[in-house]
């Protein structure tokens, strides 16, 4: 097949009549299929329903019979030094949650805008309070500085992460700017990984506002689709200690694409006063997280390298998934010249650039044929994607067959699509 | 014993010298114990554990295998179901959280003051901020509105409820006046339980301003302490309703202080309105909260009446020592004229008040004997009791033999400083 964009007029009115055809025939096959969100499927859930075998009225508690009743605001100790572990930093840096580091991240900008963080002044007294955003980039991040009325700024991501020489313009000019939402390894939507170069120049940040930090999202810190290569996104609690700026840095984690990810645990790390200054805040707001469920995460991860092989497992459901959309797309797709895609190391997602001004209309028809996307432009701030482009895949929801059939029939989209722009264009 | 108010000075003097003697022999025996908060103890805890067993892996998940997954942001059904039946309401009126109810109470007041209800002016955007505060009340209630520098007035309680002349005074006419914390039955620390008049006065409110909303925290809704007599607070939710006040009241529960205190789940139950507004919220602020634990409460609970019978195996547990406070202040106090003190048919506290100006000094005398109390003042806000009189005391924590020592130090020193008062009074 010629690449679509050489075809002439008529060749493209012929090839268009014909991916109608299979439009149709897909559209007549009546699938419901969802590729929108990033959940792990029942097999996975089925790796991880031993935690809840691992603490139970048999349990030897003793001292820890006190898991059981109020307190301990931070966290246990076990579950401080395994989220340490993950994000190679110290359990006194850690506080652990309850099931969601969503809402962790939610608190954060919350405790921002009515109290500001370390005696700065509370957001919501400043007449303007500026985000920067990565794009392409989490929706749920997204929606939740959208939700308190920031201003949103576009950063281009490249290969490395965020354009930092448009970072450093913002953030160490502009005392409005408050804050820069990161998904540091295998990045949500992209599946990059920011260079070590990236990470330093972020820690060495002489930001305008001193009440400026870094939403340091590593969801996917554990989330490797193979052995070798992995990626690794270097320790930015460290680089910014060791560049005397300790307090930039709020770190995200959880266990939800771990263990379950209606219960799991989330985790905060960050500098000792950043902890402190959390923790009064949190003590007028909570007695204590779920501390059993913390400590049926430790049981369940106790053996030496568990957490490993339990993500190797993981990855050994993942990976056919991302074969396969990776197979199909390459095989419909790769000679047309009208699209390209990420193949990430790790993650839940792939992340799809159609020509500019094709993105909605892909994910319309997809939904029509009965297959649910990610909405077009989500992985941009107020959903709007300047070049409506990008479109982001989940594969990891739906069984082996079922992803196969969702991902032709959004390359039979993706063609049609395309094909109506190029005609509209040499019309 | 004659009343001390009656003694003279010399007569004052003698029996200053002698109780003098006991509080100095009762330091002497280097005692560590805690009345300060309202904490289960290890066998109540106990009585609980079986709530660990009930999902584990082989549970026969079927379809509920979803609950192991993102989503489900307003609770399981199953749990909906059995806080509405704790509640009295319907489950669609129900929205089910984690572990914490003093979360859900703080992230109202948060919602307020970033947000706004239903569309009306968020808090942080106005002069002033008043909450009503029956009193004496709960500490963590008031730490919330002082956290967010709301201006906090006094409302005496009685023995039916809060002075509902003043709370319609305020709450009709004042518009800054947006919200009240009640403990509707066996009230913190009173155990007062309002009378179905009040309940009928609150729900007749007509507020001055149109967010201005009742905080109904019935955490003691099933903790009674005998068979009969019970306390039983209306229904204010329907009450509000039948008054065309639909949106009035967001209501608290948890199953805290029923399972275990810091494993357990939390609910609010409000009108279809106010929940659809908080879900709008919610949903930018998390996925789902832990519904496995959901899930792990309603097996516990699901054959009939279980949740009676376990909380009759509370009752017993606590009863004893409800009455080993009742005994000892009986027996030490009861004809000196210089305390008077609550006997609750149910919650968590014995509400003791000394002679005015007694107070913060019967507690210092108590921590120097090794016997920790709630600070005096902290049923007031801002922890200023004007009357320097009421004190906490929490039975729950301390083994018997424990609780009635400390007990016996209290009202030694209780004596002590009441002595002194006197003397001083008469000097």
């Amino acid at each position: 097949m010629k690449k679509y964009t050489k075809l002439n007029h008529e060749e493209l009115m012929s090839v268009h009549a014909q991916v109608s055809k299979e439009y149709e025939r897909m559209k007549a096959l009546n699938v419901n299929l969802n590729m929108a969100r990033g959940k792990p499927d029942f097999e996975q859930i089925h790796l991880s329903l031993g935690v809840l075998d691992t603490v139970d009225s048999h349990y030897p508690f003793g001292d820890k019979i006190n898991y059981c009743n109020y307190g301990i605001l931070d966290g246990i100790d076990e579950a401080k030094q395994f989220f340490a572990n993950i994000l190679e930093t110290s359990p006194d840096q850690v506080i652990v949650y309850g099931n969601s580091s969503l809402t962790i991240m939610f608190d954060q900008i919350s405790r921002g805008y009515t109290h500001g963080y370390l005696g700065n002044k509370p957001w919501c007294q400043l007449d303007k309070i500026k985000f920067l955003c990565p794009v392409p980039g989490y929706d749920r991040h997204f929606a939740i500085t959208e939700h308190f009325g920031f201003e949103m700024i576009n950063i281009p991501m490249d290969e490395n992460g965020p354009d930092m020489d448009l970072v450093e313009e913002y953030v160490n000019n502009d005392e409005s700017v408050k804050g820069i939402w990161c998904v540091p390894q295998y990045s949500n939507p992209t599946g990059v990984t920011y260079s070590d170069e990236v990470v330093q120049r972020f820690a060495h940040l002489k930001p305008a506002a001193k009440d400026f930090r870094i939403f340091w999202d590593n969801a996917y810190v554990l989330h490797h689709l193979h052995t070798s290569p992995r990626a690794h996104v270097m320790d930015i609690l460290k680089a910014c200690k060791d560049a005397g700026n300790p307090n930039l840095v709020f770190e995200f984690c959880s266990t939800s694409k771990v263990t379950l990810p209606g219960a799991g645990v989330a985790a905060l790390a960050t500098s000792l006063e950043n902890k402190a200054d959390i923790l009064k805040h949190m003590s007028i707001q909570c007695i204590g997280h779920d501390k059993i469920n913390q400590l049926r995460h430790i049981e369940f991860f106790k053996r030496p390298n568990s957490l490993n092989k339990h993500m190797e497992k993981q990855a050994r459901l993942l990976r056919p998934k991302f074969d396969t959309v990776s197979i199909v797309l390459s095989h419909e797709l790769s000679r047309l010249n009208i699209a390209t895609w990420t193949k990430p190391l790790g993650g839940y997602f792939v992340s799809f650039n159609a020509m500019e001004g094709c993105a909605k209309e892909i994910v319309k028809r997809c939904q029509e044929a009965g297959v649910t996307l990610t909405s077009a432009g989500a992985t941009y701030p107020y959903g709007k994607d300047p070049h409506d482009s990008n479109i982001r895949l989940a594969p990891s929801y739906l069984p082996l067959d079922d992803l196969q059939l969702a991902t032709e029939i959004f390359t039979i989209c993706v063609k049609l699509v395309s094909l109506e722009k190029l005609m509209e264009q040499k019309a």
